[in-house]
Order: structure tokens, then sequence, then C-alpha cells
């Protein structure tokens, strides 16, 4: 049964979505819950902002406490605050979000309670989250989208050294379409950011690919010339 | 003498970075405070959320409140979560930012008292604002700035018909420095994105300039298709 605690008046909360990227399929961090309200169901690592603690050392602090994780580069996307989003009274949540390579982080592990679990799950079928976490997932992830188109992120969540497989499945994975495997080719290597390197994959059993790295001065640049009118 | 309010525990407030444009010059709104804290002191439109008010009505009641505007399409950019932001206790600020053409809106005139007056203020010569407005203002003007490039801006705060002259002086005032005039105006129309019109300047002494359009068309396909991977 639910306990019954006093309302409060008004507070902050954090939540965060983490997006990793994994053999070939995006992800994002998700914990089980260890106490009501929506005990244990699913949802985004987030948790109650101190009074004495600014949000961005929040942010930090609760990923931390839920997950294990820390010293990821965490960027507020939007704060949700309609009167009803949370069940114990006024609390408005500020989302943040950050993309990893999920290989070079070690395996989720919550230190608080307030966490059962907390482990990577498929963006693409994703049960209903606690809260409005399934609204705040959302917005993250049509954020994160629309900078695929400005900003340089596929060098976050791609390892150094990339096929060019992978880097489709990552376009595919965050545009959730399948592309023409010449035509994307063949785009991505115009743009010139690619550098080919004289090495394979190891440890496949059939026909190793290229690898490739980004050139990432070119792969910046790319995404500041479009529309300056500087030189 | 500043009059005693009790602390508050927490709460939330609003803060607005409105830019509008107007002769050829980035302005941004501001108000001078009517009670205290901060009496007399320039701030950005700002004010607390009610208890049973969602953010996005507080933002667009707050600005009315303050400054008489409203129907604006205003975007949170960013809340401010530092401990000792406000004297009085803590409060986190969700900040907003819109544009505006200057000559398409109403004189900006205050409603609520805690306004003694609202106006329009060259960005380039900001004085210090109350609390952490001047970082707020900085903030907004940065992401502005950002935005820019990758989103068709310029269209919300030029008029329908304008010159090269005043396309011109947008880009400078927001990239706040000169630019050559010929390369300028040969790398704009490159784009194909401007409409040579059958018209030219009224109600000037001399030389009246040729009025250009956008093709909303093809301007807003420029941002959309940048290392798109679609056809």
């Amino acid at each position: 049964m639910e306990e019954q605690l006093p309302k409060f008046e008004s507070t902050f909360s954090i939540d965060c979505v983490i997006f990793g990227f994994e053999a070939g399929e995006l992800k994002v961090l998700l914990i089980e819950r260890g106490s009501e309200p929506f005990k244990d169901w699913l949802a985004l690592p987030g948790n109650i902002v101190g009074n004495n603690e600014g949000i961005e050392d929040a942010a930090a602090r609760i990923l931390h406490d839920l997950t294990g994780l820390r010293g990821l580069h965490m960027e507020q996307f939007h704060t949700f605050g309609e009167v009803n989003r949370h069940p114990r009274g006024r609390v408005i949540t500020v989302a943040y979000y950050a993309l990893i390579r999920i290989n070079s982080q070690k395996e989720p592990k919550p230190i608080d309670v307030f966490a059962k679990k907390a482990f990577w799950h498929p963006v693409n079928e994703l049960p209903k989250l606690a809260y409005d976490h399934t609204e705040i997932f959302q917005t993250g992830f049509t954020k994160l989208r629309r900078r695929l188109s400005y900003q340089p992120i596929a060098f976050e969540l791609l390892p150094e050294k990339f096929t060019l497989t992978q880097l489709q499945q990552l376009y595919e994975a965050m545009l959730n379409k399948k592309l023409d495997k010449r035509n994307f080719r063949k785009k991505m290597l115009s743009y010139g950011f690619l550098k080919e390197l004289d090495e394979k994959q190891k440890n496949v059993s059939f026909r190793a690919a290229k690898l490739y790295k980004f050139d990432r001065r070119k792969y910046t640049k790319i995404f500041q010339s479009e529309l300056s009118v500087e030189e």
C-alpha cells in the first residue's frame, strides 16, 4: 500500500534521459523504482533537488546515486511544469540529456535504494514509464534527432573506429527508418569528413569491413559553415 | 528601505528575453521594477509562477502583466537553478525567449504595478540588470545567435519586404560585427532564397533601395537539407 506522505508546497526535480549506442541499437538508461509512488515501475533516473544544491550539481549527483554513472556531459533540454504532473504536489522537473558510447561505460548499478536496478533499454520498445516520463523521453528523443542534422553528435555515440554499417545503423536508429545502403554511403563519403583507415574490423566471422574515423576538424566545420556569412 | 518579507522555502519563476528588431537595431524588452528587491532597477520581465498555473501559461500571463504584450510564440531556452541566485530564498527560474518585429507590436505598457514601465532597449548597451538577469540575457543571446545558422529566424525579425541593407544590419547586430557589404550580398543571393521584388523602398530621401522577400519554402528547406541523409 502506498504510504501517506505529507504534500509539499512546491519543489524541483531532475530527470535524466541518457542515450547510449551499442551493437547497432540506440538505447536509453532506465531504473526500476524501489519506492512509492510508481513502485516497481520503470522510470527515467530522476529525483528531488536538495535545498542547498545547484541544479547542475543535482543532475550529476542524482544520476550517480541511481545508476552509478558519473562524469557525463549532461545538457538541459526542457523543463516540465504542468500543474498535475506529480501525484504528491507541485513538482517542476528539469530534464537533462547526454549521449554516450555504452562500451566505454561501466555497467550501470544503483547506489541509492530508491532504484532497484538500472539498465539499458532499446528506445524502440519502450514500455509505459512512471509519471510523465514517456513524454519527457519523447521530447528528448525529438531534440536529439533534430541535433543530428546540425551538431556533430555521431562522434559521441560511435566508437573511435567504426564501419559504415555502424554509422548507417546509428542514423537508422535515430530516424527510426531503413535507409538505402548505396545512397547513404555515397552521401556520407561526399561530405569529406570520414577518414578511411588502413585497417579492418577484427573478430568478425565473415567479410571484415573497412574501418573509418571522423576527421573531427572537418566534421565540426561542416556544421559551422552552413549559412554562415563569415569566410 | 527594503521591506522584510518572509523567506519562502522554494518556488519557481519565469523570466522572458524578448528580442525585437527595429530600424537596424536589435533590442530587448526590459522593465523598470516597482518593488523590492531591486526596486527601480532594470530587469527582464519576470515573476513567480502561481500554484495552479502551468509554466507555459505562466510565461504568457507574466509577460502580459508586465509589458501588455501577448500572443508571442515564446520558447524555453534554459532553467537557472543556482542556490543563491535570489536574495529571498530558493527560486529556480525558467527562461523563455521570443523574436518579434517591433513595428508589428503595440507599444509595451505594464498592467501590473510590479513594473513601473516597460520599453525596448538596444542589446549592445545594456546596463547591469537585477538579479542574474544579465547572465540570463547573455545565455539567451548566445542561443539566438547560434540559431541564426541553423533555423530560419531572420523571418521573424524582418518586415515582410526588406532591403539587403536591413538584412545585413540584422546579421551585424546578431553577430556584433561589421560585415563586408559586397561579400555579404554575394553570399546571401547565392543561397537562392531571396526573391527580388519589382518594388523599391518608399519614403526615403535618397536612392530608394530594391525590396526583397524571403522565398519561405526555399529558406526553410536550406536548413533542413544540411547533412540530411534523405533525398
